[in-house]
This record gives structure tokens, sequence and C-alpha cells, in this order.
């Protein structure tokens, strides 16, 4: 017989609609943790870039001389214009700044400074690029804005070994989509962390695999997830069910029986599958504004086979994903009523649970910080 | 020889553009007075719902199986997510959360919620949806989002009476307009509350009954009102000013040769005339936004005759609705100017003089009250 | 050889991002300052008015019965309604408010005021407009919000006979340019007071006049600004840099062979060619909101000739003013970010120094007034 669960409320509504909480969530989460950011593999070349807005941050990422991945403010050392107006690109050799035409190497030195010459104790050594420290897990690459960070692996908490066997750094993606989501970034994992609303909210998800058969680990500081058992005559998750590629090579059988779903805070949701891994990366923008970066990656060789075709994969979790932006979009409404008090969560929404506790720690150790 | 007025000055222009001080006012006139909502008819049958907004809250009005009036806080006592998306519908018999299907009885009570069998000491009976009293008078409904309300009759001051000859109850809408007025809510019960501005702004108006036959009963807590005789040759206010329809039954004749005006605080103007009712109901959205409900009510006797048409009454007053949006729009933006300073009331804006006072007494006993 | 420059670093980014800070910056240069309105001559026959919105306030630029130019706040001394929503036009004979008919001279003075004939202690030579002192340079019309100005004349530094030469008074506008940039009021200022990206930014110009040939006066108080010379084969600034007008009489050899730019702190920048007169006109709006008035003058003995033609000045500037305000923009972008620090001036950015050091000892200033 099962065990009763003790009950636990969820949280005030401020911490979802209150834009100075938001503030200092951000930097919490945001600038004090490795961040994803994407695919390490999307800047394969020497001088290819892209630009991020993180945390209200515009950040360049781009591949050095000795491609080296680097991360650099996107504000220029002389007077602070923004370097790179594009998404992404190719910088040829240097990244200038359109105004006044300092230049900077690939590895954030400063080249050349017009008009410098005759100013005392000036040294173009001083004014590099401003930086920040990247790391890279299977191929998903990650970003640090605090000071000091512990090492990536530190904060995946072991679990950067768990998913080798899938062997990301190999699989590229066939489709992106970005959703713009009017609700508060902590709704998102909350959503992604239960199935408790998937027979209700997802009728095609609900006839691939029982949203009973979910088995949450205990949540842990980053990272909240578990698995849930494909029904038996179902393959994988498509509209259709049917598995029409082949699974990953080095998947055990338990693993191609198996949907894998991870949440790596602050912002990666990772679903791993018999023939292909989707990831989230969750930016949020403002206390009920997220935007949502879905890709879908597939093995290279099932890629180059003729006739390739990701739609039944794109489309089933297209469907998915709109049915939960929805409902955590009503949920931000609805807390904005004065009436809301936090209520009572169901047992089938523990990591939930765990996730508002860290919530509430990390905001006393804040306040312990700033109060000693 | 009539008497001198003692001079009275506006109010400061913080009253009207101030953020903070316009949500301390909801607090004062629309979180602690009965609010009106709108017809209590248009609720007609069990489960039909209607949602409105009031002082940022989102509440559902319905009809629950023994065919009382209700009002429940749109909000799920689960995790918050807003019950009910649509303006106005019918419910089958409950009220289901999208999200994770707790369902709620027309009556509040919480009938299923899944997940919650093995929480330790949850009982369904502390969740019932949040609710708020609702009261009605001659068919208008109206709603209280305060504690232990006075009954609406206290507040109506005794006025609820003096509009029994026009069987409010029994007459029914043939038109409705909601106008987005750029104005703060007390310009537009100011504009209403005097005949000054008529001849300038509403020739057409001014053509059917002279401003200066208005005569304003003195100020009280929660009214402000009185009355303007039509000119001789005058029928009613419409475009061309003659009676088309039967006047109301059971009017005497000084009541068939007059409009009547009334606003009762915190949002309804009343406004009777000798074949119709109009109604505006404002909802303040923000110190500079105001919703107006404006509704046309006629007698469903001269409703069913064959050739009836509402314009006449309609157009009259959409043109002279819109005449003084504009006006108060313009003293809106005037009012942002750092130069402006309370200026003199006339003697025919007695009942502005008043409201003011109203405002600035509850000011002052919410001061104390804070401060005792 | 040219003597060495002492290290200045550029301001910190809440100067540029603060609303807070942006709200005393008005206080101090646009309420507290002679402010640049426009052309003086657009006003040219009584009762013609020009509206104009300066730091938050509306004012109503208008010409009295004896031809004084006035100017008064936009605002009914009744209850504050707007008096004028028109951006320009004629006054038949009066300031007529659209709300209940309060009128006023056009030299401000109550004439009308209906209903107060009852009120006590009413009198209407207490309810003048409230008005704001203007004043006249060379054709140029200013305006001053604040208490006890003192003339202009010791505003402009004695520079308001420097350039008596081009006689602005006789000159009018052929073209005028309004554009909204989305950066803040001291960038443009900036961006104007240094030529070191003239050969990236501006080519065009380049060609017409090297950035290196600019010679600064030491920036003062009131003013920033210098002189550059046009190249050999070059007669003005236009697309293809030849005269096609003659220049303007008066001037001597020298003055036909250079651009005189000038800023006069707050809002005018001059601009000075041999064959016309450019002049920008700033409005900040926000901290990254600034609405510039660009307008080109000439000659009327060149404006009369048949085939005049002012678009190879107009589509110069226009062209160069697009490529500057892109590049405010970009800056203000920039500034955003978190790892934004103060960058060093190069030697060609010495007015900008000089502004960044008035606009820290005005702020000096009023912290000390503040607390003496």
């Amino acid at each position: 017989m099962p065990q009763n669960v003790p009950l636990a409320l969820s949280l005030p509504a401020r911490y979802y609609t209150s834009t100075e909480y938001y503030e200092r969530e951000l930097d919490w989460f945001f600038r004090a943790m490795w961040v994803h950011v994407g695919r390490a593999q999307a800047l394969g070349r020497k001088g290819a870039f892209q630009v991020h807005e993180i945390a209200g941050d515009s950040l360049i990422f781009t591949r050095d001389d000795a491609s080296r991945l680097r991360a650099f403010h996107n504000t220029c050392r002389h007077r602070g214009t923004r370097l790179c107006a594009q998404a992404s690109g190719t910088f040829a050799s240097t990244i200038q700044c359109p105004y006044h035409a300092w230049t900077f190497g690939l590895d954030g030195s400063l080249i050349a400074a017009p008009g410098m010459d005759r100013i005392e104790g000036f040294a173009r050594a001083d004014y590099p690029l401003f930086e920040a420290p990247v790391a890279e897990w299977d191929g998903n690459l990650f970003v640090h804005l605090g000071e000091s960070p512990a090492p990536l692996e530190t904060q995946l908490g072991g679990r950067d070994r768990m998913f080798q066997a899938w062997r990301m750094q190999d699989l590229a993606p066939a489709r992106r989509i970005v959703y713009n989501v009017a609700a508060n970034w902590k709704m998102i994992i909350h959503n992604y962390s239960e199935c408790l609303h998937c027979p209700g909210v997802h009728p095609a998800l609900q006839k691939l695999s029982h949203y009973l058969s979910g088995e949450n680990e205990p949540a842990e500081p980053g990272v909240l997830g578990g698995k849930m058992k494909l029904r038996d005559n179902v393959g994988t998750l498509t509209m259709e069910g049917r598995l029409t590629r082949a699974c990953l090579p080095g998947l055990s059988h338990e693993e191609t029986r198996s949907v894998y779903y991870y949440a790596f805070l602050p912002n990666l949701l990772l679903s791993l599958h018999p023939d292909y891994v989707m990831t989230h990366t969750l930016w949020p923008r403002a206390t009920d504004q997220t935007e949502i970066v879905c890709e879908w990656l597939f093995h290279p060789g099932e890629m180059a086979r003729p006739g390739f075709n990701p739609d039944d994969a794109v489309e089933f979790w297209d469907l998915t994903n709109r049915q939960d932006w929805h409902v955590c979009e009503e949920m931000q409404i609805g807390l904005r009523s004065r009436a809301y008090r936090p209520g009572p969560y169901s047992h089938r929404e523990d990591l939930l649970a765990g996730f508002d506790r860290l919530i509430l720690e990390t905001e006393q150790r804040a306040g312990n910080a700033r109060n000693p």
C-alpha cells in the first residue's frame, strides 16, 4: 500500500508576479549558475558566432583562432556601443565596433583603438572584451555570468555521465521552434515535471504513455527528472507512435522502451527518446514572459538517409508544447487574483514541491548573505 | 435672488494621475462597496455565467442548482489557474479547471481533485471556490469584494425605492456598447454630474433640454443626482426628440416630462427617460483608463411590437457619450501639466464639489485607520 | 609635437538608462535653462500658434494683439482641460476651453467664465493662463520653464554675436524632418560633438571634409562647438559637394570655406554652411527616447529663384542623420549590459569629456542645494 505524503502547498503569487522578486531570482539562478545556451556544434568554424540575451545581458559566443569556444559581453570597451546587432553569422577575423572602429581579436583582445595614441596612461592591454567562462557537456554549451564558478560537472550533480549512451555530441538538430510564452519560467519547469495534467491536456500523449507510468527520482538541487514507460505497442513519441527511424546506437533495451525527462536547472529541459532527443532552452524575459527554444536532435546517419523526415516527432511535440504553454499562461493569469492562496500539491507533483523547497532555501541563503 | 456659493476648488492632479493613489482608491470604492455588475436577468438559467474583471480580480457570476446568483473568484484552489477564459456561456453542471481537472459544483464546492487521495490531512471541504456576496436591486446585480458588507440598501441610501415606478426588473437591454476611455473614472462621474458643459459640447442635447433646467439634489455619500426638464415640444431624449414608443407604464405625468440622472457610487450611472432607461457601468482599468459599458433598456411590450427600433435613443446617446468621453480625455491630458493647479467650481458644479469632499473624507478616514 | 591628454572616462550607464536620473536631469537642463523651441518667424501673425511638449509639459506659443510672442501652459485654469489639441493653427482672437468654454485673451487674461457669477470671492483677474517667458536670438525662439531666469544672452555666453554674419533672422526653412530616436538626448549631443566616428560611419561626409580638419573650441558651460574645413574642391556639404546656390551674403572668405558646428545646451544643434543653416532641436521624451526636429534654412533670395531646390543639402544630411541615429541607438542598447564600465575618451572626444564634466558639476551642485 502506498505511503501517505505530507501536505505541501504551492508558492505565494509574488514568486510568479513580482518584478522585484524576479530580478533577485535572475541573480540566483541565471547569474550564479551555469546556464544552457544551445548546441556547441552550431559554432562549428573559427569566427562563427551567435548572440544570446541572457538575464538582460547580450553575449557573443564565437570560436577563436585556436577553435576554442569563447563568450564575450556584447558591449564595446570604448563607450559601450553594442558590437554585434546580428543574431548569428561569421566574423572575418576580428570583432569591430560600428561606432568608432575599436577592433578586437576573436580572443577578446583589443587590437586597434583610433585616436588613443596621445592619451596618457592608456594601454590596449587594459581593455579586452569582458569575457564569461563557457563549458560543454556532451555537445551542450553552457555559460556562467557570475564569479569563480564551480565546474559544470558539480552543478550537473553526476548526471552528466547518465546520458552518455545517447551520445548527444554526435546528434544534430533537424528542427528548431521558438515560442514566446506569457508565463513565468518556473511554471514551465513545473509543467514539465508532472504528468498529472496529461490525461486532460494531452490526449495524444496519453495514448502513447500512461501518465501513471512516470517514475520521478527525488528532486536534487540542480536536477529534477525521471522516466515514463512507452505503452506496449508504442515505439516512440510521435503522432503515430511508430518507430520510423533506427533507435540511437548504443541504447540498452530498457532505454529504447522509455522516455527520460530531466530538467537541468535553471533552463535546460532534456527529453530523451529511443530515436531522438528534444531540448527546451528557457530564457526568462520578464516575470510573466519566457522565450523557449525547442530543438529536435537526430542521429546524422538517419538524417543522411533519403526520405528522412522529422515531422512525426516535431508535430507531436509542437502540439504538446502548445497545450502546455496554454495552461501555463492560464495559470499566470489566474495568479493575478488577489484571492489566490497557495494550494495543495498532489503526490504526483512531488518534483514541484522539491523545486519550490529549493527556491525557498535559495532565497533564505541569499537573505542570510545580505544580513549575516 | 439666488444665494452666493462659497468658493470650492477642484482636486490636485495626483487624484487623477497617480498610480499609487489609484490603487488605494480601488480599495476604498471598489473593494469596500457594492459594485454594479450588470443585469441579473442576463444570468437567466442555471449554469449561465458571465466573467467580469473588477479592480484587477476576475470573477465568475453564475446561477447555482437552486437558481441562486453566486460570484466566485476565477482562480483554481489547486494551483491558481484561471478556471474560465470565456467572457460568458453556460456551464454543463460543474466548473472544471483546464489544468489538472479540479472540479467544482455551481455552489463552489470542490467535487473532485485528482491525485490528492494520499495527501495527509487533505479534505475537499477545505477548498471550495472563494466566493463574494452578491445582491440585486430592481434587476441590477451588485457584488461586494470586501469583508462583512452592510446591506446594499444601506449603500443606496433609500434611493432604492425611488425608482420603483420604472420597474427596471421588467426591462431588457436592446443594445449594448462598450467604450474604452482614456480618462480617470472619477472624471466620468464628474462629467455626468453637471450640464454646464452641455451648450458647447452637446448641441443636440441642448435642443431637447435646457441645461439650466437641471435640478440637483444635495450630494449624499453614495448617490449624486437630480433631474432635468424636457422642453415643451420634446417627448424624450432621442435624435428627433419625439416619443415613438409608449411611456413606461406606471410613470406619473411629471415623470414622463423629466429625465433623471443618478450616479450610484462607485460605478453605476442611471439615466431614466419616459420610455427607456440607460445604464453606464464604469470599470476603472488604470488611473487614466476606464471601460464603460452602456446599455439601453426597454419595456418587453414595446420590444415585442413589429418594427420596434431603439436606434433613435441609441444614436442620440452614443453621440452624446462620445462627446463626453472626448472632453474627459482632454481633461486627463491637461492634468498632466506640472503647471496645473486646482481651479474654482461654478455653482452648476455643486455635485462635483460634493463628490470631491467625499473623496477627501474617505482618504482621511483611511489615513486615520492606518494611523489611529 | 602634440601634447599628451589626460585619461578621461565616459559616464556610468545610469546617466543614460535611469528613469529617476532622467527626471532630475530634465529639472536641471530643461526646466532651469532657456530651451530652444524653433523659428520665431513661424509665428508670423497675431493669433498664429504652435503647441510644443517640453519636459512633459504642453505649451502654447502664440503672438498676442500687440504682436508680442507669448508662451502659455496648455491647461485650463478652470479644471485643467487641455486647451488646444492641434499642433499648430491660428486662434480667431481668443483661446477657448473645449469643455466649459472658459475664454482667454491672446495675452492669457481670463475674459469669460460661465456660471462663476455667484461664487463668493471669485475674480477673473485671479485666473489668467500660466505663462512662461520667451526670448529670441537671431530668429531662434527660446522659452524658460523655471523661475527668475537670467537673460538668454548670459546662457549663450557671448556666442549670440558670433553668428551675426549669417543673419539667421532673415532665413526661412525649406524642409523639416522629425526623427524619433531610441537614444538618450545626451548621446545625440555627444555624437554631434566629435567626428572620430566619421570615417567609418559617414563615408559621404568624409569625402567632403576630412575628419581631422575639425578644430574644437574649449567646452563652455552652455556651448560646445568648433569648425571643420571643406576640402579644396568642395563648395558646401551636399551630396555632390558643389555650390549650387550663392553663399549667404555677408560671409567672409574663411566663413565660406568652413562648416561651423555648435551645440547650444540643452537642445539646439546649429550647423552653419556657406549657403544654408541647419538646426536640430532635441526633445527628450524618455531616458532612451529623443525626438529630433531638423530644419534646413535658406536665404529668401535663393528660395525665390526659379528652380530652387534644397534636395542636395537635405538628402546629404538626412543620410548622415540616420547614420548617426543608428550608432546612437546601438550605444543605448549596448549600455544596458550589466558588464558595461566607463571607457576612455580619445583626444578627438574632448568636447564630450567637457560635457560630461558639466553634467557631473551640475549634479553635484543640485546635490549640495538639497543638502547644503
